[in-house]
């Protein structure tokens, strides 16, 4: 891979040597966002040996940043060297511009491990019809319901990284016959078969659960609209990755014509969602507000760890983000 | 195993050589429950060829009985052969007390998987905690929750048979521990470690999840009174055997000082609850009005084919029940 003198290879990677060699001198800020915990900050700081501030305009050195957003004082000039995200979700640090070779790296933690434990409990929720056993539960009303067996449905999990992999293996475990949809299709644990974007509208008739774990991204946005919407067969649609990703008045559509039976939605569009969201409103639709993936501090400061060690090695850390690509 | 003149062996087990010389006789009734579906019936009547009839009191000749419980007309006399039981559950069949030499056969069908995936269910169910979840959504309220991860929690499981040992290895796969509890503890797949009722109360401090799979006996009913359940610690009590296995009064008092953190109750003593039972009132509780094993035709049909096969080549079916044990 050729460096140019900027510092940066042609494809926008930062050169991890030359940032290997930077982070060693003196002068180096440590910028915490200022929602971290103390404790969270502490690790930090006892990671790096540098004396951590919450101002990003402390000065104007070099600057290691920590948070889930970006703050204007970094974004503009050059004093930002690597920007760590507290999330997996990158799109809000990415959306404004990023400044040119800045290494960004995020938090994966057990992001796959929870996401797909959430998945499991929702699409196991639907097959027990647990929100119709609680309703007759308020109504003090005994009602028979017989569960339906996951054994022998069929998923399509939109998405095959970490986190599609992980709900396919989580599905596939109990029985599901998994279908992942990829940019570019490979053999990926998890999944009995990956097809392209383009191959999904004829999968989605057969899928009982339809998944989306996509990054937000210009090709992702306002993704599942009418065509993929209507494609599907009574599907239960589970969104865990970027709200912009559903156009809400098409899966409002779809939710009346029965093309999609549920809707487990964890994000949206606007987060948090005001009271008065025409989303909370939606027929047979459940919002978990975010909550599939939550990272720990622990899981924070393990992913910055490994990624501190890694850049001040002089490799690109496994958590870099691919700038270009937006995940 | 000597057979005495009668036709049964020593211990009250029918004689199989006997059962099905005269099962292979003329005059042999199929008396199924007016209960079941006709298309269920005609299944019977291809199974055995003989001429289905819902009258119990249809003739005096020997009887075969298809249905959930067993007439007054079959219960006195010796014209009953065999009963099978239409539900895994048979202590409502013998309660009444069984008419001696008569062979008890039930249906377990896809029973342990199912109810394996209700009790996944539930607990995944409580680790996003789903009732919450859905309570924040009627409210329009966007809380995040962090879900807990059911990697590394610990299950008891009351009962090691079919059932319980389908719940466990449900579990495991999960990546929970679980210890089983037994009259008479053995390696069992789906446990890390079988237990005898004698040493539960020191394994229960540590449940996250406790479940009853056990049937009801004499030595079960009522065991989850006061002294097992305040020897938990804030675990999920799942309840998947029988309603008179628990003392409702005790789990009452044990939910309100936290030994039990939830409850999940499949089953009731007095079914179906009527709306002013005070079950539904208990605190953290849901029922499902015993959903988690609905046995269907096509399980009734698979397990009365396959006992049929068996009683009539002279061997005692698998299904059987052993009277003196209750199941």
């Amino acid at each position: 891979m050729g460096t140019e003198a900027n510092g940066s290879a042609a494809d926008g990677t930062p050169d991890p040597r030359r940032l290997a060699r930077v982070l060693a001198e003196d002068g180096v800020r440590l910028v915490v966002d200022p929602a971290l915990s103390d404790a969270l900050v502490r690790e930090l700081a006892a990671v790096t040996g540098l004396t951590p501030t919450r101002d990003p305009a402390s000065g104007p050195g070099p600057a290691v940043h920590v948070g889930p957003t970006l703050p204007a004082a970094l974004r503009e000039g050059d004093a930002l060297l690597w920007a760590h995200s507290t999330n997996a979700g990158v799109d809000a640090l990415l959306r404004p511009g990023w400044p040119p070779h800045a290494l960004l790296t995020r938090t994966v933690g057990r992001m796959g491990e929870r996401i797909a434990q959430y998945v499991l409990a929702w699409v196991l929720a639907d097959c027990q019809r647990i929100p119709d056993v609680l309703a007759d539960h308020r109504a003090r009303t005994w009602e028979r319901r017989q569960g339906e067996l996951l054994d022998g449905t069929h998923a399509v999990v939109f998405g095959t990284g970490a986190i599609g992999s992980a709900v396919a293996a989580a599905l596939q475990r109990l029985g599901v016959r998994t279908t992942g949809v990829a940019r570019t299709p490979r053999d990926t644990p998890g999944f009995d078969l990956v097809i392209a974007l383009a191959d999904a509208p004829a999968a989605l008739p057969g899928a009982r659960w339809v998944v989306n774990a996509l990054p937000l991204t210009p090709d992702t946005r306002a993704l599942f609209a009418a065509p993929l919407l209507t494609a599907m067969d009574g599907a239960t649609f589970v969104n865990v990755g970027r709200g912009e990703s559903v156009d809400l008045d098409a899966l409002r559509t779809a939710l009346t014509t029965g093309h999609v039976a549920r809707a487990v939605l964890d994000v949206l569009p606007t987060e948090p969602a005001p009271p008065h969201a025409p989303a909370w409103d939606l027929p047979r639709t459940v919002i978990t507000s975010h909550s599939a993936g939550v990272t720990t501090d622990t899981d924070i400061a393990t992913d910055f760890r490994a990624a501190w060690q890694q850049t001040t090695e002089g490799r690109l850390p496994n958590l870099a983000v691919r700038v270009g690509a937006g995940y």
